[in-house]
């Protein structure tokens, strides 16, 4: 007699880097059976995030190999175990940055798994159980339920895929430091994944939004595509000297390091501006920037699994989607090498379920 | 027939600034006659701010001279203008920095008025008639009724001078950024004019209370005679390592460069550290300091007229003042070596009234 399904490993297509040459390349590796607790699911579509490009390169020098990155997957459920009620198969799925937290800290029991001290990261890390924890450019999920989200069923899981960590990225700090309140100012600074979602959900709190961006030839798809209402060419002295004063809060999604007093100084009284990209050199930042007007420089990073499945429900609600460029997986290495030079407007998504086979 | 009192010109004995050497000594100005707004008292004591020492050498680089400073004075009502209806000759009455601002705009109509662009400061600047201010190192002041405070009747009057400025300036971020919840953890760092009253401060509204200070030394003063609560070597990385994540905010006095991370890594989750000291040089902040634990920095400056009375009154029921050492005006010149040597605890205050004769 077979054994059951539910007590096999199964083994999992993926594309993987071997070494800090990033070079992507197909591989094979086992996925836990489908335990009590988890949820099991096909994978359709994997963003490509840009700490992906970091990691496979060991940027942050943390790495180990072979790793399969990837941690905006959605997917269809195929097994559930046998505690869990919240998903049925067929239903379709969503896992971002995490896939563990101790649940009982301080961090966890506000929800907020993603500051626990014993989180587990979707990938290039150790799960409880002690296998190295592998990503969504692969064809099969297995995950804690409790990581585990519901896609809105009205969104094309395409273009929902990066919503799971670029998504909830901005929309995180938007909620907790209450930058979405209609009618007020809101910057962002930066037009790239994490941007050019922060432009969105600007404009769906109602805010009149402002992008500060490097490049002025993305004026034109910032207002059109986007809906910004005014553009800023920040090397431009004159058009950042114009601005002074007229920001109630700023989105920072750079991660070169860039001169924050200038941004600073767009603010209005009791202005706010959060950094959600984490340049590698420690940022500058003039006292009096601060205090001459009783603002705050603030920090965040990516969203506890209650709030990205409430901003899941408020895209669905709302319509929100990223801007992707979908591939298969056989580009992601050119499609790396073009992230690094930040040319994709304004995620690349990978068809998985298209160009990867799958054994389930 | 003699000219009506308030219409005349008063002339005041001060101690003046000549120049950058900032050497202080006897000097002669006249203050406006009472306008129908105005309250004039006789200044009985004016506390020495560290930004007096800055100011009569011109570090900020827009000094002029001669000058008079001091903007924590107190002293007795004399007379008061046609329109003045909140005070009364004899009242005991505070001015701290501000004498001026424009009432209208949106700082000034929030009580904000430190924030208003045309605000005035107490001395080294020019008033709304042309005027140069000249500050509390004098007999007489004539003030603006809206910038005039009513000092509380029970606390001694000389060390409750201090709390113009260096009372305001702890008092009101610990409001604004709500660091006065009783049971919290509060920090402070660096032990002077301002740290002490941050301490004092802090145990009034019932919080645990950790004070920082590169000098060992006076931990048994800040436990003993302020209270606090613990006391961390901020030299030592092994106290500042067992501190790590301990605390819930911390007000940051410091103006000499100092290695802000160190300090983010003692706070919490959602941690605060607010800045009221100005360093001269940019502030060096690792985006992780603030990204890993949602942490932020802000910045304030002074506090507003209507805070200021809030901070006096509240001091009075609270019974706290500075603590202080009572100079007569002809030690200043030896008090600001001192002041630049950090040698003192923790205010030097003028006695005015006993020292420089008055003309009133």
């Amino acid at each position: 007699m077979a054994p059951a399904a539910a007590a096999t490993e199964v083994e999992v297509d993926a594309w993987a880097a071997r070494d800090t040459s990033g070079h992507l390349s197909p591989f094979t590796f086992s996925r836990r059976a489908t335990g009590p607790g988890d949820v099991k699911f096909k994978i359709l579509f994997c963003g490509v995030c840009h700490s992906d490009l970091h990691q496979i390169h060991n940027d942050w020098g943390n790495s180990t190999y072979p790793m399969v990155p990837g941690h905006e997957m959605v997917g269809e459920v195929t097994e559930v175990g046998s505690e869990v009620k919240a998903f049925k198969v067929g239903e379709i799925v969503g896992v971002g940055c995490l896939v563990n937290s101790c649940q009982t800290c301080d961090p966890c029991t506000q929800h907020l798994e993603q500051y626990c001290g014993k989180k587990v990261w979707t990938y290039n890390d150790k799960d409880y159980d002690g296998t190295i924890t592998q990503g969504g450019y692969s064809t099969i999920m297995v995950c804690r339920q409790e990581f585990v989200l519901k896609m809105p069923t009205n969104l094309p899981l395409d273009a929902a895929a990066p919503l799971l960590c670029a998504g909830i990225t901005v929309y995180s700090p938007m909620k907790h430091f209450q930058m979405d309140v209609a009618g007020k100012h809101f910057g962002v600074v930066g037009l790239g994944g994490l941007g050019h979602m922060a432009v969105k959900f600007g404009k769906a709190f109602g805010m009149t939004v402002t992008v500060f961006s490097t490049s002025p030839s993305k004026e034109k798809e910032a207002r059109e595509l986007l809906g910004a209402d005014r553009f800023i060419a920040s090397k431009d002295p004159e058009q950042m000297k114009a601005a002074a004063g007229s920001i109630d809060y700023i989105i920072d999604t750079v991660s070169a390091a860039h001169p924050l007093d200038l941004y600073l100084s767009t603010l209005k009284l009791d202005g706010k501006l959060v950094m959600v990209g984490i340049p590698e050199k420690p940022l500058s930042i003039h006292a009096f920037s601060l205090t001459s007007a009783r603002r705050y420089v603030g920090g965040s990073g990516i969203g506890g699994i209650k709030e990205t499945q409430e901003m899941l429900d408020f895209c669905g609600e709302h319509n929100i989607t990223c801007l992707i460029e979908k591939i298969p997986i056989s580009y992601v290495n050119t499609a790396m090498e073009r992230l690094g030079k930040s040319d994709v407007k304004y995620r690349f998504v990978i068809d998985i379920a298209n160009s990867l086979k799958s054994e389930d």
